[in-house]
């Protein structure tokens, strides 16, 4: 009777659910999710990338908590879920020390996997369009193996990642691990770090600081930009699914750099410059989701297109940028 | 006076080099060149897969040593080069624990290349084919960026090698510490694991047993055999030379299973029957090295026709699989 009772004791009405990473950019978007649906949710991050005031809104709520911890090094924790997340994602940060993005990858996947399979947790690895590098089909599929230069400066992250799969999936050939598989492609929306390189914010920034957008190579190489609301809504799918993946998550929508500019100058600034730079060693020419695996089996699909989404971006990025009074940490919006 | 002379105590006549793997069939030989040219010989390896019978001939030796110790640990030594080839390498073997086989080549290369780099050594990673996977050029040149899955059952091999690459690349680059890298083509001869499961061993084992020879698949899947002395010799001159590499060591003579397996009946048994088999996951349809860079710059290329080098390989077979009384170990024919 004192065992079933203590038992009873640990029964939990909502889910426990660890956010590797949840301090970030998509991490914290993510976050709000689930404790909006009642889980209790545990935030990891070392603070590298990730922001404390992208989730400070949370820390009066006894369901939530946040570690100061890097996954390169063992923790264990008591949960049902793991999202991993963790791990610098644009080329400024992840090529800022290249030998620990590939540790982060590697090892704190590793030490992931291995706290999933100690306690029992359901496993989400969140992996990259990256893995396809500069891919020879177009659009990509999931059965793609890709097309990617082994010894070139962006490998840290991109052989990192591939590396981070076949570990998921050699847990779960294993040690029977429940995992899932998302490979992400380019997303946008409020709490993205503005000097990260990446072309979204780097053009908002550049539009709002009423500098010229800087254009890589001849503004033909192209990207397709989901929303962030779209990207959580695919990843909960998938934790909550039956399906392992990998499952590409991102939009179809097919930009080229000169256009996404246009878009810019249309939401921001008219009168913003253009400028053209000298492309970077390795940047993949295209790089376009195929999601109809997505739309099948877990029923998901994008919803909210560019001009849409980019408005909610922008004034979370003027708030930050000309540090306006109103907080751009609850920034919500489009979800 | 003081400080200058035991300075002087630390100089030493011949080079000190450290074998990662240097109990194994590549690895031994190796060993056997080093020692023969009067360096100072650090072994370490964990004896998965290598045998301490193939460098007891050394125990003698002042200028030998062997460490049992797993490179996924770290380890303190005071060498000049480090050659690193700490691996299992035959599906069998790298298969049998896949995260375990990632760890060595991630966590096992991190940990060499953080020793090279504190003691100043040069480090020479010996990567292979398999980063090429089921290649879609043909022959294979070191700018080919491959195709390799990155959730197959192989990929705990593949990836860890890709990865290992990486790493020593971001060493290169980051911390200028001078590195090599050699991609190994299948290799065979004396010392070889003779149940390994790989085509050479398989054959001659089968063929010696009076056993069917095992061709998966229709046979008609190319592979280029190396013999060892070829490939040390490679290894060598890549570590002594100027080149970084990565620099594919292999021999370009093609032969089909069915080919190989008709040599090894003319070697052997011409009695020998073949029988079919259905072909595993994800094994590469064809594999033939494009040596012209190791040609050029390091005035390297095979000497070893298969129909020379398998019979020194078969006579090594012979003795280990029947418990001759000579002693198999010092096999150094054809070197």
């Amino acid at each position: 009777m004192l065992v079933a009772a203590a038992i009873f004791c640990l029964k939990r009405k909502g889910l426990r659910v660890l956010v590797t990473g949840g301090a970030g950019f998509v991490g914290s978007h993510l976050v709000d999710r689930l404790v909006a649906r009642g889980d209790s949710v545990i935030v990891v991050d070392n603070l590298f990338t990730g922001r404390k005031e992208n989730v400070m809104h949370h820390f009066g709520n006894p369901n939530f908590e946040m570690i100061r911890h890097d996954v390169v090094e063992p923790i264990l924790l008591e949960v049902d879920q793991i999202y991993h997340l963790a791990c610098p994602a644009s080329p400024v940060h992840y090529k800022y020390n290249p030998v620990k993005t590939i540790k982060t990858n590697v090892v704190g996947t590793l030490n992931m996997l291995g706290l999933a399979k100690r306690i029992g947790a359901r496993f989400l690895l969140t992996s990259t369009s990256e893995v396809y590098g500069d891919p020879l089909q177009h659009p990509q599929v999931e059965t793609y193996w890709g097309n990617v230069n082994p010894i070139g400066v962006r490998s840290c992250y991109d052989e990192g990642k591939r590396t981070a799969e076949t570990l998921t999936m050699d847990y779960h050939r294993g040690a029977n691990l429940e995992v899932r598989i998302a490979r992400i492609f380019n997303t946008y929306g409020p709490r993205m770090c503005i000097d990260d390189g990446r072309v979204v914010s780097n053009f908002v920034a550049q539009a709002l600081r009423k500098e010229p957008l800087t254009v890589y190579g001849d503004g033909k190489q192209t990207r397709s930009f989901q929303y962030v609301s779209d990207l959580v809504e695919g990843l909960m799918r998938l934790m909550e699914g039956d399906h392992i993946g990998p499952f590409n998550l991102g939009n179809p929508g097919e930009f080229t750099m000169l256009e996404l500019a246009k878009v810019v100058q249309d939401t921001i600034d008219p009168n913003a410059r253009i400028e053209f730079r000298e492309n970077t060693q390795d940047d993949p020419h295209k790089r376009k989701p195929d999601i109809t695996k997505a739309k099948e089996q877990l029923g998901w699909e994008p919803k909210i297109a560019l001009r849409d989404g980019l408005p909610l971006m922008v004034t979370d990025f003027r708030k930050r940028i000309f540090g306006d009074q109103d907080s751009a940490t609850t920034a919500t919006e489009g979800q």
